[in-house]
């Protein structure tokens, strides 16, 4: 097949009009040899760019001598203009091109090298390094302006569309149709295209297999999902091909723009963007001057090169704060995983079938005996997490209304009235006497103008409490009905919230939101999101998950994946428990490693306090691992196979340990990353972190990332060696040894399993 | 017709069962002989209730011994489930009928006979007097529970339906299916039944001849309408008999719930109700408890007792503010019909082919030099109506954004940004030391979510410099898109902002909004709505217009009809007017009678300073008229036609002209009743109105309503002998005479004439 799409990319260059072709092919038919050329910084990418016979905009991308975007087609189709003779229903006349019938008008090249630094992140100085094409383009016959903007960095290309102020003032888009010819019949790792849902297992296959699989796995059922078709996928997009290239599909810096999925011609192997609609089906709403998100492809020959990009992230504008002393990592405990294995409820009573709220009366309400987040058991949350060092306590099933969640109800929650037995309070000032933080919780159930209207009193009452930061959430199908998750009106929702929620300085964490597109270095109070199959899944999630996401879903920024079960048979929470779900598929050690692999300045010790009482020294990793690292270097990954990485602790964070606790603006403790290790005198501090899928295997560790010369206490937390996920995820070995940059070790990791080690200079 | 009607009504009280009959007909299959019989309490109506053989609720209503509505059956269709296989779009299962399968469980009747004072009115206290039946049922098959609650006064009835708490909790509608089987082919005046637009002259036709009137004359233009059906009618509609009665189908306490149309079934002349649907499709999210808006016949033997009734707002609930003395009638001159007429715009600039609220910079804008709403052009405003007694100055176009209006732009305004020629601070403290208020404009361009989002803010501003009303707008298609004017979402809205906007003692008058249905009972700060063709249509409005909307579109609450244009060639404003819209239909008595018969609390003189000073002695009876009333008599009436009112001022007024001019909680003046008059040393005041179509008219006018044995000075204004929309327009005679309460006066009106009256008692 790469034979194939080969031949046809060199037969289009040979050919400038092929008679007698299919419109498809027509579109292709486009002169290389007159192409303008971008090469990348170290010249290993090369990006071309022509006008096809047609005047349809074309790009193609090599690395080295291989290709890997066949000549591609860009542009759009917009909505025809409506027709006013009012008969019955919204009517517009035929879309309009702006996808061919386009001259050059200009071309202009531009480069940067610069470096910036990330208010939290994997590494605490990023290198910005790309060449740029600007090309001005004008279709003839309606001169209408659209701009197109390459920059090419070493590990991959980014586009997007421009358009110039003109008299072209408005547009509706139907469709966006940007391009990917792939070269081959890759391996992917994919999810299905989906206007809602992104929590999904992910799907290895060939191309060519998308159909197939579709069809033989089905889709999992979810709370709220629209599926389009049966060749679509989900950004991000990882891909293998035969002679070792890492492929990665993606978009940046989504900004009131709906997210795209890709939907594969089979028989051309080719993706083309597929905009999430609204409600009557259309795909964005613009105003020029006006740009796309940036669609990108990253291309590296090494699948740790893929994981060490930074490619979309430097497609993201910098931070637009000039104050971001309040943002700050943070590794919390909650109120939550009883709730989701069923232990306890968010709802407080059984009394009525429906509740009003502001009319139900809660107080003369009998409890069911069953809501988690009473004031005994906030507390018991808040003295195990402030004993062990942690900053905050999530807690969910807090507020009022959770007895309508669930029924796509516009007035389902006030986000401002706590339940009787949930002393808002009391329950501040006792955490905060313990250097403890109440993370507040907004589950919207997708009613988006409810939350909207009651947003800034509720962040209001944050404030008054002294919370800092939010989860908030979109279970179900988005209200306004017909609104997707995906769509341009939630896109822009989701920012609203974190700009809106910065001017209170809180942090946010939104589940069910959208999958983040590097937005997280523009807004960094952004901390969060889940936007993937996270922890909830429980039993469902598959081995190899984990070894994916970095790849995909990470990409875009930090995952509140709410790592940390040490308690993998869930029935003993709760006898109930679906059996398909009550079997956690991880060692114990998996859970430590995911705090290094999974990258998140928040990080969620999931799991309940009297599961970690019980394995007391496996948890010491969770107490001690940084959440913000000066550096990262991936040892060795394979897409749904294994990742290990190794981190070294921001060495800011050693001047904070020394200054004691009370690091942030308003007094109050705040998470002092690495604390532990400094504070007890280490000079520099990494972090390793390693998980592998279903299958067990040993890996070489080369501590050659440590600096010369120096010496390490290293801190092993390993698979025991009769463990697997299936028989003992619970066996581990702790120990301590010496290494040094020198060192090598072969480390053994169970059947869904892994490893973790804390690093400390002598 | 009407025969055929009545032999189908005493068909169905003889066959039980009607076998091998359609569907249709056999829903209404209805024993009536056992129905449950209520009265209205002067005896003169009788609505009858019973199931018919299939379990559907069915009802009948007479007048006397005249059939109104025959057997017509009640209930609902709701969604099927969803289902869960997730295959492309969401698919919900076959619907599930809530219109038959019941049985009675019980019944129960009430009544109520009391008197309740508006905060302001056609009249000082109204008499709300009814007998009621609610009937309980329950589906069998389902267990559903479904009560419906009858309330029958001596001017009609009100039904509703009522969803008690139960395991029935959360439904979907798919089609109310309330019907009204007319009982002969009426005469009617109706508008198209449309989902977002209600600016239409309106059609008289036999109800048999709506669908061939639809196709001759076509849908007139407006910027957002959505036709659903070819015989799809508006409420209210009103009816006549050829037999004398009036019948008026209306709906009341629309609360978080579509409005409906009603759609003509041509072979039955049965109307069913038409909910306006939301995006997708669906017609409104109910929570049990809940119940439906009131469905309303109204029924009387005269035009003038239908104009009497206070069936809508006795079936509202009673006041829901404790405080109401922030509301007060208002008289305002505006800003505005200077641009609605093309002399100057609402714009500042034409710089930009689009701009950008919050970065677009206005100060370096060049102006074009045609913005209405600059300082001094307010000022001019502001001078003339303080010289003449007004209260306010409504200014349209003072905001930032103008320029990109008209293009379903979500971010339009921010309801916060004057342009660079209106200053806020000056204007309004100009203002006040005048004795004027200004009053805000929000144009919302339709954009929904925008102007939540804004909210808060927008009236907070208001309460900063002063203002205390405002006039919102939706122009333009319902973003989120897909939403209708008449959306369950949409109705949930307007309310939101008329309460949210009572917290900040704000009134309210929204335009392009819901036909009003008596909200304004619960709500007293929503002083005034558009909701049907006002003046804006210039030409285009037919002379008979005004003596329909009492009939239907009054019946529901005020209109900002915004009456009192003296220069009818309005090309003097603008040579430029389209020529259909140039000249305006009416003399200017009929504008003078406009403030009488077309009640509302807040009425705007809509022309030019310079035109009334053109004319000053008729002005002055602008300047005299009262707004709220202790008693209005309906002297002469017929749809269509012509209508004749006298009203009292309040009494309540006397005592507030007596005590000055600051009545208003913040010392500021405001609009003191009939003041004119009362500080003249009047004892008792009243206002005479009376309007015509295109044909003029003679009219014996009978001044029985005053008290016996008071004498009064009547003044006035009357069309002059040679008066004549068409060529003299502006003839008119002004003079004054005792009357008493034995006085009769013939007055002549011409074509599109009216003539206005002051009486004063001496």
């Amino acid at each position: 097949m790469r034979i194939f799409a080969k031949l046809l990319a060199a037969s289009l260059a040979a050919i400038p009009l092929l008679a007698g072709c299919t419109a498809s092919d027509k579109e292709q038919a486009a002169d290389f040899s007159k192409a303008l050329e971008l090469k990348s910084p170290d010249g290993g990418l090369t990006m071309k760019f022509t006008l096809s016979e047609d005047g349809t905009p074309m790009y193609s991308l090599d690395y080295q001598e291989k290709n890997v975007i066949l000549p591609s087609s860009l542009g759009y189709e917009i909505r025809g203009d409506r027709d006013y003779s009012y008969k019955k229903g919204a009517i517009y006349g035929a879309p309009k091109s702006l996808h061919d019938g386009f001259s050059l008008l200009t071309s202009s090249t531009d480069s940067l090298d610069e470096v910036w630094h990330p208010v939290m992140g994997e590494e605490s100085s990023v290198r910005n390094n790309y060449r740029e094409l600007l090309v001005a383009l004008k279709q003839d016959s309606t001169g209408i302006l659209m701009n197109i903007r390459f920059r090419l960095y070493d590990d991959g290309l980014g586009l997007r569309y421009e358009f110039p102020q003109q008299d072209f003032s408005y547009f509706t888009i139907k469709e966006e149709l940007t391009s990917f010819a792939m070269a081959g019949d890759h391996t992917a790792w994919w999810i299905p295209g989906d206007y809602d849902n992104q929590e999904y297992n992910y799907n290895e296959s060939r191309l060519s297999e998308i159909p197939s699989v579709y069809k033989a796995k089905g889709i999992l059922r979810n709370a709220s999902q629209q599926i389009f078709s049966d060749t679509g996928v989900q950004t991000a997009l990882q891909m293998r091909t035969d002679d070792g290239l890492y492929i990665n599909i993606h978009e940046a810096a989504v900004v009131d723009y709906p997210t795209t999925s890709l939907n594969l011609d089979e028989k051309t192997l080719t993706f083309t963007t597929w905009l999430t609609p609204d409600a009557v089906g259309w795909k964005g709403f613009m105003q020029t001057p006006c740009k796309s998100p940036w669609r990108t492809v990253m291309v590296t020959d090494s699948a740790v090169k893929t994981l060490s990009s930074r490619l979309i992230l430097n497609l993201n504008d910098p931070c637009a704060y000039e104050d971001v002393s309040w943002i700050h990592p943070t590794k919390y405990m909650g109120v939550w995983w009883e709730m989701i294995c069923g232990k306890s409820k968010w709802s407080y009573t059984s009394d009525y079938p429906t509740v009003l709220i502001g009319v139900t009366d809660y107080s003369k309400a009998k409890p069911h005996g069953l809501h988690g987040a009473n004031n005994e058991n906030v507390r018991r949350y808040i003295d195990f997490a402030a004993a062990n060092g942690f900053d905050a306590i999530l807690v969910e099933g807090w507020n009022i209304g959770w007895e309508g969640y669930g029924h796509q109800k516009d007035y389902v929650f006030d986000f401002l009235t706590p339940y009787p037995d949930f002393d808002i309070e009391a329950l501040n000032r006792y955490a905060h006497s313990k250097g403890i933080r109440l993370i507040m919780h907004h589950e919207t159930s997708a009613s988006v103008r409810n939350y909207e209207r009651h947003m800034e009193e509720a962040y209001s009452l944050m404030n008054k409490y002294g919370y800092d930061a939010v989860k908030s959430g979109y279970v179900g199908d988005i209200i306004p009905r017909g609104w997707h998750h995906y769509t341009q009106d939630m896109i822009n929702h989701y920012l609203y919230c974190v700009t809106q929620a910065a001017s209170h300085h809180i942090m946010v964490n939104a589940h069910e939101a959208v999958r983040p597109t590097g937005l997280c270095r523009t807004y960094p109070n952004l901390i969060g999101n889940e936007a993937a199959m996270g922890t909830e899944y429980r039993g469902i999630i598959e081995a190899s998950h984990v070894t994916v996401l970095p790849f995909t879903r990470l990409q875009g920024g930090p995952m509140d994946y709410t790592p940390g079960i040490f308690e993998m048979d869930l029935s003993k929470l709760n006898p109930k428990q679906d059996p398909v779900q009550a079997k956690f598929k991880s060692t114990i050690c998996k859970q430590l490693a995911l705090y290094v692999t999974m990258y998140s300045p928040l990080q969620m010790a999931a799991d309940l306090p009297e599961n970690y009482q019980a394995h007391m020294d496996a948890f010491q990793f969770i107490k001690d691992v940084a959440l913000d690292w000066e550096k990262s270097v991936y040892l060795a990954a394979e897409p749904g196979d294994y990742v290990v990485v190794a981190r070294q602790a921001k060495k800011s964070s050693l001047d904070a340990a020394s200054k004691g606790v009370e690091t942030l603006p308003d007094g109050m403790k705040g998470y002092v990353n690495g604390a532990t290790a400094y504070a007890a005198g280490a000079k520099d501090v990494w972090f390793v972190g390693g998980v592998t899928d279903e299958n067990a295997r040993d890996i070489e560790v080369n501590f050659g990332f440590l600096p010369e010369g120096k010496t390490y206490e290293a801190r092993f937390y390993v698979d025991g060696p009769d463990a697997s996920w299936e028989s003992k995820p619970q066996s581990y070995s702790i120990f301590s040894e010496e290494v040094s940059s020198a060192t090598t070790k072969k480390i053994h990791m169970a059947t869904s399993g892994g490893f973790a080690i804390e690093l400390k200079e002598k």
